[in-house]
This record gives C-alpha cells, sequence and structure tokens, in this order.
C-alpha cells in the first residue's frame, strides 16, 4: 500500500489550500509549548522554509508530544487554517501525528542553537538538514539543471568522458593512480619496475584531471558538446579553494574562435547566475541575511561593498571586463600596491605569471567586476593553446570573479597540425600517446575553442560560502575521505 | 573577431530559408562530381541528415573542389534554393568554400564503406563522425537531460555523493583502489601491512560502486533527491552488457514505500524514453532501420517480434507486468525450459537465484513486456532492504526489460535500527565504519526508498545498440583505457 500520500511543504505554501485536510511529513525543527497548545516547526527539506503546526493536546496525546522533539520525523494529519500569527498565510491544525522517527534531545547533534561550520563539517551527514546546508545544496541543484537546461536548449550535446585515463591533459597536476594490483606484492618486470600490463587496464591509470581532450574529439563530430562530471587533482593544498574531488563543466566547440569563446562563457555564467536568482529566491534571501551577518564580524575595510543578491544582480546585468595579460600588466605594474611593494609578488615583467594577489586587485579594487583576462604568454600555458601571430601569446583566457578567483579557464584549440606537434615537442609532450588527439587534426581540422568551470567555485560564488568544502556534500580533501 | 557565424544545419532543414544566403561549417561526408556540378553532403552533427551542397565548378575552383573529400571540414556560404531532387526541401548553392581542414583520402580510415562496429571500436576518436554513433550520442544526450528534467520538475535535488570514497555500498563488488602511494616502495606498518595513513586520505579508499548510502543521507534531509554520476566495477567481465565505468541513476525519497518506488521507477523510465520519443525522431528512425537490416540476418527464431520503435512504444503504453518472487518462482517451476530441462540452472526451489536465462524467459517469453519483480528472498539481497513481515523476503524490486535482462534494482530501505544493526551483525557488515549511516535511523528516521538505473543500459535498450562499448563514448573494460 503506496504510503508516500503527503504534500510538500513548497506545495503548502505556494497553494495555502484553506480549509482542505492534508497530510504533511518532515522532521521537527523546533517545538514550543504551553500547557493550552504545541507549535510544531516542519520541515520537509523542499523549501527553506518551516510550516507550523498546531497541535492540541486535547486531540495529540502527551506521550506523542513528548517526542515531536528536535530532529524527530513525523507525519501530520490536520486541516489547513489561516495563520493568527504575522509571518505566513497559513497553518496546519492537527488532527493526528504520528511518530515516525524519534531523535533523543540528549544524543541529536543539531539542536536548534547556533553550530560552527567547522562542527557541521564533521557531521556531513546530518548538516543537510541545517537552514545554511539545505540551501547550499538546493541552490547547487538549481545550478546543475541550469547547466545543463542551458546547453541543451542550445543544441550542445552532454558527452560522459572518462574518468579512468592513461593521459594527462593538463601535462601536470598531480594524479591518483588506479589499480587493481596488490599494492604489497606487486607484480614487477625484469627490470624491477611495476609491471602494469598485470594492471586491470593493462597499463597505468589515473583518475581524470579534465575531460578536455576528450571532449574536443566528440565536439569535432558533434559541433558543440559540453562535459559534466568529477575530475580529480592529487595536490596537498588543504585551503578553502581546493578539494581533491570536485565537479567540472567543460564545453568544447567546433568553429568557435577566442571571441565566440569568450561571449559564450559570459552569456553562460550569466545565465546560470540569473537562474538560481530566478528559481532560488527563498534560499538566497536566507543566504543574503547569513553573508551579512558573517560581514558584521569583518573589520570595516574588509568588508564587501555588495551584499551577496547585489552581488549576483551586478554581474547579470553588467558586462565582463576584458583585457588582454599584455594591458593587466601594464596595470599592475603601475598600480599603487606594486609600487608600495605591497604585493608579495611584485610585477616587474611581461612573462609573470599572475598570483591571487594579482587578480584580486584587478577584480576587485581595479575593475569592480568580473574581468576576462585573454592572451597569455605561451610560456605559462598548456601545449594545446592556439599560438597568436605575435609568437609570444596563446588565445587563452581565464575569468575571474570577485572573491573567488579564477572560475574559468579556457582558449582556443591550436588546430595546426604543425604547430601543435612542434609545440608538444618543445614541452615533451609525447606524441605517440597522443596519436588519436592529433588524427583530429589531421582529418577535418577546424578553429575550435573552449573552457572549463569549476562548478564548486561557482557554487562558492553564488551562496556566499567562504569554504569550498561547504558546497559539496561530502568533501575530498587531504586525509578526509569521510562518509 | 567572431569566427562562429554559421547556421547549424539542423536549424537550416527545420526553417529552409529559401533565397538566403548562410554559411555552413561542417564535414564532408559524401562528394559526387560529373563536369558540370558537384553535389557534396555535408554534416556538422547536429542532426543526423546531411545537407547538400551544390558546386559549379565554374565558381568554385578545382583545387578547392578536389580537397573537398569524405572528411574534410568545409566553410561554405551560398544561397539556399529549392532543392530539385527528391528528400530535402532545400539545398545550397555555393558561392564559396573554404577548406577548414583536409582529409586524405589514402589515410582517413572513415570512408564512405560500411564499417563494423569492431572496427569502429578501435578509432572511438573518429567513430563520433559516422550516422550510427552520431545517432546514438544524440540520444544519449537526450536520455540524459531527460533524467535531470524529470527529477528538477518532481522537485527532486541533484547531489554529487563521492566518487572516492572509503566505503562499500554493496558489500561486495570488487573495486578499483585509489591511491597516491608509490606502488614499487609502499610504507608498511611493523606487521608488514601497507600503511595507509600515509596515503592521501589516510586511509585506504576506493571508486565508488553505488552513491546510494550517501544518496540516503540526503534524502532524508531534502525528501528526494537523485544521483547521476559515474560508478565502478572492477570485474573481469569481458561482455556486452558489463563495463568497468558506467553512470548510474539512483534516486532516494523519504517517506516512499516499496509500492511507491516501483511507481516512480516505471513511470520515470516511461517519461524518459517518452521524452527520447519526442525529441530524437530521425535518429530514432535511422537506428530503428539500423536494427531492422541487422535483425534480417538473424535466423528467423531469433528475430524480434518488433522493432525498435514499436518496442520503445510498447514499453510507454502498456503497464510493467508486477510479480512477486514468489510468483515467479512458481512460473518459471513450471514453465516448459524448466520441465524439458533446457535452462542450464534448472529452477527447483524457492531461494534459487534467478539467472540471466529466467529473467529472458519471464521478460521476453513468458509476459512480453518488462517485468518488476519483488520481494525477493533476503538471503540474496544487500543488508539495506527493508525485510518483510514474513521474515524471509526484502521490499527489493528489480526491473527487467527484454533484451537487456535488470535496468533497475531497488528497494524500501531498512530504516528500524534494530532490525538493520541485527542484519548487518549476520552479514557481517562492520558498523563502526557506517556510524553515520546509522545515525539517519536513529534520529528522525522514517520509510524511504530508492534505485538505481544503470544509464548506459538504458541508452543500450533506445538506441537498440547490442554491445554496452558502443553507447558510451570511451569505454573502460579489462584492458582497455584507450583516449
Amino acid at each position: 500500500m503506496a504510503f508516500n500520500k503527503r504534500v510538500k511543504i513548497k506545495t503548502i505554501l505556494d497553494e495555502s489550500p484553506i480549509g482542505s485536510e492534508v497530510t504533511l511529513m518532515g522532521w521537527v525543527r523546533t517545538k514550543r509549548s504551553n500547557k493550552n497548545v504545541s507549535f510544531i516547526a516542519l520541515n520537509d527539506g523542499s523549501i527553506i522554509t518551516n510550516y507550523q503546526v498546531v497541535a492540541d493536546p486535547n486531540v495529540i496525546s502527551e506521550d506523542i508530544l513528548k517526542n515531536c522533539a528536535t530532529g524527530a520525523c513525523l507525519k501530520v494529519t490536520g486541516k489547513v487554517v489561516e495563520s493568527m500569527g504575522a509571518g505566513q498565510a497559513s497553518e496546519l491544525n492537527a488532527t493526528s501525528i504520528e511518530i515516525l522517527g524519534k531523535a533523543d534531545p540528549e544524543k541529536y547533534p543539531l539542536q536548534p542553537k547556533k553550530h560552527s561550520l567547522e562542527f557541521l563539517r564533521e557531521i556531513a551527514h546530518l548538516r543537510i538538514r541545517t537552514n545554511t546546508f539545505g540551501a547550499v545544496f538546493r541552490v547547487r541543484h538549481a545550478l546543475a539543471f541550469a547547466v545543463h537546461k542551458y546547453f541543451n536548449d542550445k543544441g550542445f550535446f552532454y558527452i560522459h568522458t572518462p574518468i579512468i585515463t592513461a593521459s594527462d591533459a593538463e601535462g601536470a597536476g598531480e594524479t591518483f593512480k588506479v589499480t587493481t594490483l596488490d599494492l604489497k606484492n606487486p607484480p614487477l618486470k625484469e627490470d624491477g619496475a611495476i609491471d602494469y600490463t598485470e594492471d586491470f587496464f593493462e597499463r597505468e591509470t589515473n583518475l581524470t584531471v579534465s575531460g578536455q581532450l576528450e571532449g574536443e574529439l566528440a565536439a569535432l563530430a558533434l559541433s558543440e558538446i559540453y562535459t559534466f562530471g568529477p575530475t580529480f587533482r592529487a595536490e596537498n593544498s588543504n585551503t578553502a579553494r581546493h578539494l581533491a574531488e570536485f565537479w567540472m563543466i567543460e564545453p568544447e566547440m567546433a568553429f568557435y574562435d577566442a571571441e565566440d569563446n569568450q561571449d559564450l562563457a559570459e552569456d553562460f555564467l550569466k545565465y546560470v547566475i540569473q537562474y538560481a536568482l530566478d528559481h532560488c529566491a527563498e534560499d538566497l534571501k536566507f543566504l543574503d541575511q547569513r553573508v551579512a551577518e558573517e560581514e558584521k564580524g569583518k573589520p570595516q575595510d574588509q568588508r564587501s561593498e555588495l551584499g551577496l543578491l547585489d552581488k549576483l544582480k551586478f554581474v547579470v546585468e553588467n558586462d565582463f571586463e576584458r583585457l588582454t595579460y599584455t594591458e593587466a600588466i601594464d596595470i599592475l605594474r603601475n598600480s599603487k600596491p606594486n609600487k608600495k611593494k605591497k604585493f608579495a609578488y611584485l610585477i616587474d615583467e611581461w612573462g609573470a605569471d599572475l598570483q591571487s594577489e594579482h587578480e584580486r586587485y584587478l577584480v576587485e579594487k581595479h575593475f569592480k567586476k568580473p574581468v576576462i583576462l585573454t592572451d597569455y604568454p605561451k610560456e605559462i600555458k598548456s601545449f594545446y593553446m592556439r599560438q597568436n601571430e605575435d609568437g609570444k601569446t596563446v588565445a587563452a583566457m581565464d575569468i575571474l570573479f570577485p572573491g573567488i578567483g579564477e572560475i574559468v579557464g579556457g582558449s582556443q584549440r591550436e588546430e595546426r597540425l604543425d604547430v601543435l606537434t612542434q609545440r608538444m615537442q618543445e614541452m615533451n609532450i609525447p606524441q605517440d600517446e597522443m596519436w588519436w588527439y592529433l588524427d583530429t587534426r589531421r582529418f577535418g581540422t577546424t578553429p575550435h575553442a573552449g573552457f572549463g568551470l569549476g562548478f564548486e567555485r561557482m557554487v562558492l560564488f553564488v551562496t556566499g560560502m567562504s569554504n569550498i568544502r561547504d558546497v559539496i556534500a561530502f568533501p575530498r580533501t587531504p586525509g578526509n575521505a569521510e562518509f
């Protein structure tokens, strides 16, 4: 017999069907009682708002009411009536309450008081039940759906690129090994090296750092594709911006040059943020207030000029600033923090790699808006980026967001076989392992471009959270693979 | 300067803007020439249909036309005119053709002739450019989008469960190890065992076999969630139905019992298939013909009764047959192949695990429609499935599809802490490692359920392909991690 005869709290709040009898199911957030009545705030995760259940002790037994503690799961049937108090339009007069699952107030960790984000990270299996994390994960969902909807509406095809791979797109970056070998007694070759022909894939394999190269293969057949999948970095960086396992979105487009690529990336970012504004009003309002509270605790000069919602609207409504690396170097060289030697890395010469402090200066101090930096020196970028006419720079772009730094990295790809192979030779990238990548330049090559968006950085930006571990359900970081 | 000023072939076919000047970009599928005119069939991957470009040798130079060989990439500008021949409504009279990338006919492997699927698997980087694989990957995209749309429309939230994990949801199944240890000189403990505290996560980790357990955590906070991510099995099975890396969709729902779960799964499968029928008409028509051709090569008694499109419509339009394992055993015990000893595994007693041959008999011979088998003996199912009142069976369901076998496996989950922990004890599942899973039964537990759908099996079913390696771009199987 079907059990799921409830109405979601989101639905009842949207519709307020005064007079009708409904069944709600959800978890108790708080209970206030006096001898005449109990008020139970019920939440089912469908929306941040709790729904008020009114329980008359003449109708609902004392034993039941006693067990309606914070964290308990209830099935409540009753009549929707106009709400007496301020706030909500309606509330539920309970005619019956069933305790689906108790929560011992002595043991349940999520009692109604303020918990630190650090503490909640240790109980990541329960933190989803809090207002903050409920909001974060609903917004995360909306952003993920917006990504799929944006590309689908534009005629892009979603490609699942491999997670286990024998190649390494960046030519750098520490990777996780994937193996079924017995670590204690791995098979060895005559020269003492590990004999990977005995491994599951009969070769050395690792977790992917990017689906780009495979994405290009698909773009050079289907025109416009995107990936949205997990990627991995085995870097021992314990920062608020890095995860060992994170999700990336990587569109690749045949027939796009660097400018087309920039146009798409800007349009895409604005669409996704606007989608969240349109579909997550309650959650973003809550997170906006949360950020405002947090800001109050900061010294005056470190506070943001804009609140969360204002910041999101600002990004959607204004053009991103586009400038070349060369122009950026000029601005940075003549900037106050450079002249006053406030930068940890002073900008002296063209060719320097930009550090986070420089990116933040450009975005947060100089332009005060998202920035698309283009045409970087080829020496500091990957082999597959298209070389510009000047022989010095490549058609790369990084998109920098306030408070986040790099949110997108991309480029027009080098489609000319001779230029590509020469660059690979210069950078010691083995060409025989990449025969399939080079084949696309041998047969029917064409200008094409693409970019990668770190999904968690996008979620960070939109939710206003400050630690990337708080925007993915079960973060993977050095020393941490719990849950 | 933006390069992407083309019109997609899908758009021009939809709109046939007779008289307007347009630019197309795409790859040559075939070229037919006589001394008065060349006909170039151009494909850009946006749709299976090629668009006919008509090139007059008085307008387009001989040198250019020579290079418009199969596989070459072209930029063609011209005027859309009514088509003289049958088939398409319009064609393009080329005023200029630019060769974006050549394809040497001596070397390009995809010459216009029939290639075996086995051969195409070896050039998976190029096979996407064929009619068959273009269709497969467009349909795959549509199915993936339908999954997201279905759940989003219903208010489910997409959760990214971890890929690297220290737990093993099935309590079985071979897993891939994930490590950054030096395989040649791994750190050892005093007793000679590998010292995993030196590994990246400071413990032994592997690639996930299922996101279910983490999905349950989220469902018990947000009510209804789903996952859609890669999962892994390190099983050395070289079959047409198994991959080492595949994508799974796993919805988990608080407040659902076994029947609610079955209702959702059936509705979901029908929705996704109907979505493909509605959005992939050209591709499915092509694949339908492809399957029909393939069937012709089979002996009469092995041919399907229904063509691909008819089969898809049949599934959408008919109720799935629901019956218990116990009822199924009765049918099988009294079936002809059992009595005539045609089954490799004869069905003798209640409790036997069903083999593929039994599932196929039920689905393809007995009921001739999808079957939902429920209430299996607890001995052959996982620890987390809810025990029924009879003490012998659990509230499991498997959905079996013709030609595919098991496409969905799910259950109502055991929400009662005492029953769950007792079952874990019986099955030797360590409870201390699963403290977080048990916490959800300690605090605010509730009836809940969920299922897993192997996405590639769904793509197999809808495309009518017969080998699972042909429905994922770059398959991972024993000995194969190419591309």
